[in-house]
């Protein structure tokens, strides 16, 4: 069976990123706390933390992104003054597989090094998930940002949400879940607990 | 060295308890599916809740509750609808404890079975934890709600932090955590996972 899967990192409030996005701050301002467990610092990992960034870094069938997390170009591609945008990860970038990018401006595949293909799906989340799931052996990972996440969540597409929830809180910023009430369907199964994160792997019940 | 603890159940989008709590759901609608970890319905517990619960059920030196846990009742305790409202948990209250209510309007203690003495404090929550500390043995659970979770946070007062993190979103409601971006200062130290709930102990750097 195909999994679709999700994994994002969380503030105890509740949010997946800061406030005021902008190129020099991606994530936001006090986003990067939600990723100090990656010991970007240089510290010695925990193995906890090891483990997952380890799967975050595995080949997926394919994976799906949402233009914000591709980068900060708004409109169209053509005479952005970012120029020639390949995204935020250098020549190489980890996912080593398909990745689609939901945008509205149909732009042309970009090959990277390592075996990284930026697809660009003008189509809706819908018709980038079909696309995405076609490309590899079905397997799709929907890597953010927040708007993806969210719209995978509320068509009830995803199988397995791994949440990094991080002991900090951010007061505003980007969430990811529906608004009101809503039936997750979320099975805790499996915690991988730091003294910088608790990573809680949840099976969707769908 | 005496402890001051904190320990509430929490929806993945950061509520403590639902919108619109009232007499009849004291919890705020939707809340009690934050307790569904406690097996109310009859089930077995899973072991890992049951834990939670043991601890909940220990006995501390003193209890420190606002007034919006310990009833619904606004205003004078005197001609109050409510009558003479002696808290949620009948005649014999789960505390076996003092336990200091925070309110504006004085009124004697209230013993109860069981060793559970209710009493009223007018001064606020510094002098409210300052009492429940000398009561004791200089233990305090601060057992809610959100208002006065929050202000044990943001005085600096609070050593032990127990939270369960349940797998439902509530979206609106009552939220525990300071506003803006804070250095809580939690560091996670153990983590007790079952299949309804993700029980997280931060210990609190002070």
């Amino acid at each position: 069976m195909s999994l679709t899967t999700v994994h994002f990192s969380m503030s105890l409030d509740g949010f997946m990123a800061g406030p005021d996005q902008s190129i020099d701050e991606p994530l936001g301002v006090g986003g990067e706390r939600l990723h100090e467990w990656h010991a970007w610092d240089g510290r010695e990992m925990h193995p906890a933390d090891e483990a997952m960034k380890a799967e975050l870094l595995t080949k997926r069938g394919a994976v799906l992104m949402g233009r914000n997390m591709f980068g900060p170009i708004r409109g169209p591609w053509e005479g952005a003054a970012e120029g020639d945008w390949r995204g935020w990860w250098g020549d190489e970038p980890p996912y080593h597989t398909d990745v689609f990018v939901l945008t509205h401006f149909a732009r042309d595949a970009v090959r990277m090094e390592g075996g990284t293909t930026f697809h660009f799906v003008t189509g809706g989340f819908a018709e980038g998930l079909r696309v995405a799931r076609e490309a590899g052996d079905g397997d799709v990972h929907v890597a953010g940002g927040a708007a993806t996440i969210r719209q995978a969540l509320e068509a009830g597409e995803v199988d397995q949400v791994t949440l990094d929830i991080v002991p900090v809180t951010l007061g505003s910023g980007e969430r990811v879940f529906p608004e009101g009430q809503v039936d997750l369907g979320w099975e805790p199964v499996e915690v991988f607990a730091s003294p910088y994160a608790t990573h809680v792997r949840y099976r969707v019940q769908r």
